[in-house]
């Protein structure tokens, strides 16, 4: 049997609640500036909630799932929803929630995201000013803002 | 400008990932059977993220939002949108969720809530055997189950 394809506005709830995008900016002497740049977005829950991402794979049609023991540090096992593939960050997940939009805080991390994934696809993360640019937004992900707007 | 609804399934998403649906039962002399029953629907965030809640207060038409400032544990502080009262969470929280249903594992937790608050409703919380069922409800939410259906 196909596994069921979620409502997208659910999707989007869900995603608000337990989905990061992330930028990755790591020393990788294999690339011309020294670093590689990667987008991921990703989804980890506890293990006995698997077809819920089984559910999100199958909505968005891209990604993969990863189950993690945790084995060694004696924490329940979790199950990770990855997207690591650029075409299809760039193609499935940005349009996406773009159609069916955050409404949470994570939309600010997600519209940074969008500026990365734009800097990506122009090939600018292979640039020492590409990089700079995508290490400013970077600093500014995934960051707990004050409703007064202190850092 | 009134604070602007979200869509239903969204909110059903944003609620498998962050929501929960518990039931207390509690020690207090004031009641015959010498035990309080109280159904709760919550959401916790940290507290930037307060005007999702609002928004989820207004669509769901019930709640309130308290501020947790955690100070003496140093904790970030958060903010919790709170459904507490019997009709707003039987009339209100429990037919959105049957209409817009959770997908994820919580829906067994909000199935057994549904028991509870239908026993709840014929006022069988307030004999002994009725108080034996909801603490075996109880016992049966908000537990973590192994895929191959070990507890």
């Amino acid at each position: 049997m196909a596994t069921e394809v979620l409502n997208p506005y659910y999707v989007a709830g869900f995603v608000d609640g337990e989905g990061c995008f992330s930028l990755c900016i790591s020393a990788n002497p294999k690339y011309k500036t020294g670093y590689e740049v990667r987008l991921l977005f990703d989804i980890e829950l506890r293990e006995d909630d698997r077809e819920i991402l089984e559910r999100i794979q199958a909505t968005l049609q891209c990604g993969h799932i990863y189950h993690l023991t945790y084995e060694r540090y004696g924490w329940t096992p979790h199950v990770k929803y990855k997207v690591s593939c650029f075409t299809d960050i760039y193609e499935k997940v940005i349009p996406f929630f773009q159609k069916y939009p955050l409404q949470a805080k994570k939309n600010r991390d997600f519209a940074l995201f969008c500026e990365a994934a734009e800097l990506v696809k122009r090939k600018q993360h292979l640039t020492r000013a590409g990089l700079a640019e995508l290490g400013k937004l970077k600093a500014r992900m995934n960051v707990y803002e004050h409703p007064g707007g202190n850092r």
